[in-house]
């Protein structure tokens, strides 16, 4: 055809939240690894393959399709909600692993939601919670994708400190303080954490802290009720320490927290399946906005998940699965203490479970995915997340550049201790290069 | 605990979207149905039990699971676009039902997207394009879940008649001249169309109109294009009459048509799995959203649907389930001719697919869950969904009230004639009765 005068590239027009969403940085990560046999991946936060409950799954699919009249119930639709019998067994699951009774803690099967994952559970609370320049209070770093979805519904995320014993809590104070003074209180809506071996430092909130954090947000909660949205998705991921109760089991009113788990994490990520306590007056809001997402979850995933923890296969596939990540986790710290050298600046977390080594390295170098670092590690067949993605910018702007998140989940056992060698061969050549971090050779100048 | 101030009842603090979020009607129809063993129900627009895929899915799941490399990978998070081997297969069905090759529709398999269910997609594509105030423009009546979506996000829902042909494109000219003379052209950012079997009247767009909707929104693009969001949930079930081309189909550039399918319908709703041909620059925006929502649905659901379709048992299913449903309309028709007073006003659609059936009362009979019509067929054992629900208020705010929507999905076949009979019972009742629609007996005074 002859060229003619077109509207062919007439733009779309997106809305204001689009316009606000940015892409997530897993999918450079993941570009980055594309056609890369030899790449070891300490990126992408999946989860081990080996352990992954195929057996599981085998006899309850077989189970459950052998009898047609529950194979029937199991490909209709069920709730918005979510399966009945399933968050009635995931409420006792819930007592088991606090060590209270539902009563105790307020709740009733009413106030579990089912959700397509905890991502899910995480999104559909900023939705009901957050306008334009509401504020969020959270770690850091903290958990990327969803300060990104944070950001999409145009709030603002403000972080405090973590140290070995989690978030600062007293940090939290002080901001909270400092908001209040400045009249913001009325924007403060939620304070998100990661209370159980945080994505991406590994690190838990202490006992006294969660008590802590629980009062702050019942303290300064003046005109509304300022809510903490507790995410546990690596809780049973546990390989050593004491099993902490979550900050919600210290809200008996069940009015002040949030709590999401998931059986991504220590079961299988394929069937897709998160859970959530909610406040009872949220409950209604959350499933109104569900009813337009989805009017619920697959139906056949929640009936996998209702089955693995009513025949106890999930408790079992736990205890096998932790003693795998145990394994991948210790020989990733003892890699680190073989490989890494000993600089100023340079340590990482020993984390008790989940599957993240959070790596600071001495100030001058830089992790981002611009810099030499990253470019060397690419080149020598070794990738990690830049630590800078977990950051919220600080009122300048800036974020910390010197630290990296190297996941244990996916990469096979046996790359575990290759890769740090790499990683710290990278690393060793930028400690000795030029403070600048230009990556001349040891010893010699500023190649800027 | 002797009584105290406390701050125990401080209510939450809603978002703008969670305010303007109404609960859907589907909620009520469903309160109203418990505990009524004896209540058939037309109202619930689950599909048909009997004929549900179970030894399709037996087997398929069966075969997953026997070689664990493959389970595994089932069991493992894919990506948030959707499972790549599916998508690849979904444009090969797509191209089978079109009758043209993806090149000719300028399809690749990147264009393709997987969701949980359809209703993902439709409410992702609101989210990307619309500001509180933008302008959708839909048929009345329109799917209610979907409107209500496009509520809650603060658009405004403008809507045009039908009649056996569909949506009447003269209306959408006529809507779109006027709205381009009003300057508000630039807020129109969609056309929903249900363009086969539409939920809740069961009609399809004719092919000269599918033409002359995309030549209108290709026409009225001016500073931004508009799009046409083809809802194509009950494509497949298909009874009699011709085999349409989607609007989608007339559109060789893809760039003006949005075309969201789903196995839910023609398969299982279980594995709550649908998916959408996107213009390629809409891609990405979408992907962003949905990485955010929950970085991809349900591997293994996906999976089922990629053997589903690659075994050929999605194709032979679909002709049984069409056959089953095909008998479950002629009775629900029949029943209508044989029990439905000959009155003025009074009339139904004869559906050649999907599962609804609308029928049309004289002018004085108010179907509204508040009216005597719903709470006399409650007491006497049918519910149905009042059509008012699926209309977007007129500029004065008034919406009809004579209609309702029957759906022969999910209840059982021989429950349809007696269901009929009660209904048509009712209607005999309320025709007679005086025109106030008091409810007052036949031939007596109105009783307000």
């Amino acid at each position: 055809m002859s060229p003619q005068p077109t509207n062919d590239v007439l733009s779309l027009s997106l809305s204001a939240k689009a316009k606000r969403t940015v892409e997530q940085p897993i999918s450079f990560l993941m570009a980055a690894a594309i056609g890369r046999k030899d790449l070891i991946s300490f990126a992408a936060g999946l989860v081990d393959e080996p352990s992954l409950p195929v057996d599981e799954v085998r006899a309850i699919t077989q189970r459950l399709f052998a009898d047609p009249a529950r194979a029937r119930s199991v490909l209709q639709y069920d709730t918005t909600h979510g399966l009945k019998p399933l968050r009635e067994l995931l409420l006792q699951h819930l007592e088991h692993l606090e060590g209270h009774s539902a009563e105790a803690m307020g709740l009733t099967p009413a106030d579990m939601l089912i959700t397509t994952g905890s991502q899910q559970a995480l999104y559909l609370i900023g939705d009901v919670l957050l306008d334009p320049g509401d504020i969020v209070i959270a770690e850091a770093p903290s958990y990327f994708v969803y300060t990104g979805t944070l950001t999409s519904f145009g709030a603002q995320v403000l972080t405090v400190p973590m140290d070995n014993d989690g978030m600062d809590v007293d940090a939290v104070e002080r901001l909270l303080t400092r908001l209040e003074k400045e009249g913001k209180l009325p924007r403060v809506k939620l304070i998100y954490c990661m209370s159980y071996y945080q994505n991406p430092t590994g690190l838990s909130l202490s006992t006294p802290r969660r008590k802590k954090l629980l009062d702050l947000a019942k303290r300064f909660s003046k005109s509304h009720r300022i809510l903490i949205l507790e995410d546990a998705a690596y809780r049973e991921l546990r390989y050593e320490g004491d099993s902490l109760p979550s900050i919600k089991s210290f809200d008996p009113a069940n009015q002040y927290t949030i709590l999401t788990q998931t059986f991504s994490k220590p079961f299988a990520p394929g069937i897709k399946t998160g859970y959530t306590v909610l406040p009872a007056d949220l409950v209604d809001p959350i499933l109104q906005q569900k009813g337009n997402h989805d009017f619920g979850s697959a139906n056949l995933c929640q009936n996998i998940a209702y089955e693995t923890l009513k025949d106890g296969s999930y408790h079992k596939h736990v205890q096998v699965l932790n003693a795998a990540y145990k394994h991948k986790r210790d020989i990733m710290l003892a890699a680190l203490t073989k490989y890494m050298p000993k600089a100023p600046g340079l340590s990482w977390v020993h984390p008790q479970g989940g599957i993240y080594v959070w790596l600071t390295l001495p100030a001058h170098i830089d992790t981002s995915r611009e810099a030499a670092m990253f470019q060397d590690s690419v080149k020598h067949g070794v990738i990690y997340v830049p630590g800078a993605y977990a950051y919220s910018p600080d009122e300048q702007g800036n974020t910390p550049k010197n630290s990296l998140r190297l996941c244990f989940g996916i990469v096979p056992t046996e790359q575990i201790e290759p890769g740090i060698e790499r990683l710290a061969g990278v690393i060793k050549q930028l400690i000795q290069s030029p403070a600048c971090g230009c990556g001349a050779p040891a010893g010699g100048k500023c190649a800027r």
